[in-house]
């Protein structure tokens, strides 16, 4: 069984800035792509904010089982009907892998109902990112910990719910921590974010980030059969009650009407 | 210290509905607003939908340290910047105690991320509360189990995040199972989501629903100062690192500029 | 890449309990033992108390992906060494599946830190299992819910540590309720402790129970390398610091002095 | 309400070794209690290992609201029977700190049901404690982080369950990261682990320090009547039920016989 992943990128600064464009000339999600297909139990392909439907049609989420995302500079350019589709679909069973500065995409912050805030200082430090649970799926292959040699800070508090578990800390040269690597469980939808990833530095090319990222969606696939009615709020009629009851006293709504949404 | 706590209500059925009308005849955030007042550790008042800024403008909610939120038939007429506003407020640390059919209403979807659904029989039938940590503050003084004698039927799956603590289960004569009463931590503010309250039932009259609401708003409030800039995302310039660091590599940055959002 | 699983059974009542000998012919564990082996990707084999070491050396237990554990009437006559070396097992990695009885067994109570307490009556009333989330991997193919007709009730408080998941919660004709399967993790062990399961009715002859058990085992099965030094406290001299330090000040230990325990 | 403190320490080093004796003239229990009973909301009186039942007899524990822990060179010589009672209380609604190098104490593991093991450097480095979440109870008045100026490294991975909120993570000179401040609950107890504390190191007499041990020890306090039977397993017998059943099919347990445990 193939993990289908899409790879989304905004794909602005990929374009626009000449490092970036040095660093990445397939662009972010075009390096990304490439690392997870270096994997034969993924198949990837990328989509980018430029395209109908920012690339992330009905059609394409239903045939993705775990989505990653980078935005950084264009988060208020992602249409909310996109956004409002894509929580749907990880709220269905997608898995969603949310990096570096995605913590302030729509889609992450609607998941997570925090301000998803965060220290930053672009200053090419050294970040150190420490391995909490060597046993974890996501961080098998990476050692006990692993070094970025040029990294934005992202320091703490991280304003994000508190997760389901902590996989990654990161040390940084100075003096800052961070919650580097955090999963979380919204409907049937796993979700891990993870902060390495500035476009200015070569992140994407580290073997231990893209292990981490061919980890990461190989742990958020859920083969489960799409819950596809997990927003629906069913009425169950008294004569479908499980055990057999008398209707007693006044209602609200007339029988067989839907309920208030 | 008095915990000072704002009950907002929908306000709708309250006056329309002529049942509704003859349980609460103050409505049910009156009746809730009197309930929470028979504790001198309370000071509360009431908010409805009908008010400029649903009762809710920035220097009430500035002035509540817990906010209960009762609505139905009107989630959608709530404008979204209070809601917005509201979620803000709940960041930076005041308490929320989302009731019954609340689980739908824009504050509290926004808060957890994920559907909320739930499925849910109008028949009046019996509801046992169980206690799962009876040491919990929130279940102080209401016994091992106690029961509702005619509720709505809320039955899982409840499609919320796993809860940081959950409080009751509820049983229900037609055989489903709900999680009737889960805590959740946002920013700075604790949630509690509390099923039990059907407005055509005399729910809010119930001794032990009472004690449980004044226990939730006591849990709630949280003395700690506001934080005021939990939405902020501050850059820390390299002078300003907490350990001395020099500046390597290129950055998307020029110094001073605030990052995307 | 099959689980390996062993299934631990006490083998008392099995043996002793006329009721219990003819339901289950070859034991409990020889019947859950039949039920996972009817799943290709599964190789489960018995072990019980009166064998040597009650089936578990240190040699059996390095072939053990997943445990299955039940206990009842003996979970004092279990070695205070044995109860240890799983735990340690379970630490480095092996997933462990605790059912029913087995709540007070010497091994759930040490890796949970809880008394594990309940309520039970034996009326062998009817049990309503219902699904929390229908995607989890270990709630596939039973549906919304599940019936079994009889049952001995589990009743709340279950005093156990917040669960990371909770699966099922359960229904009883006599009006209680039970969080009937929860997940844990202890180190790089999986938990699931399900609740189904006394030995004078033909539960584990059940196809919904025989699902759960054959899903819990794969969920449980973790694929990385044993943590094998989990239990150390490894010291990081002053010269393997990943950032050159210099000591400063006064110290306890002897450079290369191993830690107090 | 005064919240009783006990202040539990070993007492070994602080008689033994002269640099711990000079830093702490009435032992580190002394000098925590001192700082305990700056706060008029606590009373606080120490215990120690050399008393009889190690100071934590019946009567002394049924007296207290909240116990901590520094232990380090004698975990072995603390009797099982009193980490029992110790537990115990804890899950009737005791609250618990526990201290730096007592993460390997009996009582710490027991309630954990992990290793609890971690790396360690003694050599004096410095220590930024990070707040991750500025509103919580443990954390008022240290700011937005504090330095430990000299420390003893405590490293990751820290094999404890994860935590219910990670309050403080530590960042080391020496390139390490550490979850420093954790709470969890067992039964009616409200727990806390704080790393900094080293006992050659004048970390006890630090302000910052100090006020955490304050906000912990008023956090802890679980003014709840104390859950005196949470270890019972209580049969509810057929006539009790909370709905009327009828028994059917076979039974284990003759009428009134307990439970196995």
């Amino acid at each position: 069984m193939t993990v289908r992943a899409t790879v989304w990128g905004e794909n602005v600064h990929d374009r626009e800035n000449e490092i970036v464009r040095r660093l990445y000339p397939k662009g972010m999600h075009g390096c990304i792509a490439d690392a997870l297909n270096s994997d034969p139990a993924i198949g990837a392909t990328a989509a980018t904010l430029q395209e109908p439907e920012h690339g992330l049609s009905e059609a394409r989420l239903a045939d993705t089982d775990v989505l990653t995302w980078w935005g950084h500079k264009a988060h208020g350019a992602v249409a909310d009907a996109v956004v409002e589709r894509v929580a749907e679909r990880v709220w269905q069973g997608m898995g969603l892998i949310v990096l570096h500065s995605g913590h302030f995409s729509k889609i992450f912050r609607k998941l997570m109902g925090t301000p998803c805030s965060l220290k930053w200082r672009e200053a090419g430090e050294k970040e150190r990112v420490w391995v909490v649970n060597r046993t974890h799926p996501i961080a098998q292959g990476v050692g006990a910990s692993f070094v970025i040699e040029q990294t934005e800070m992202y320091g703490e508090p991280f304003t994000i719910p508190e997760p389901m578990e902590t996989v990654f800390i990161s040390w940084y040269d100075g003096g800052e921590v961070f919650r580097s690597g955090v999963t979380f469980q919204r409907g049937g939808g796993r979700i891990f974010y993870f902060s390495p990833g500035h476009e200015v530095y070569p992140i994407y090319h580290d073997p231990n980030v893209q292990a981490v990222l061919r980890n990461a969606v190989k742990w958020a696939a859920n083969p489960a059969p799409a819950w596809a009615d997990i927003t629906a709020a069913p009425n169950v009629p008294v004569e479908a009650a499980p055990e057999p009851i008398t209707e007693r006293g006044p209602r609200l709504h007339a029988p067989g009407e839907a309920g208030y949404r």
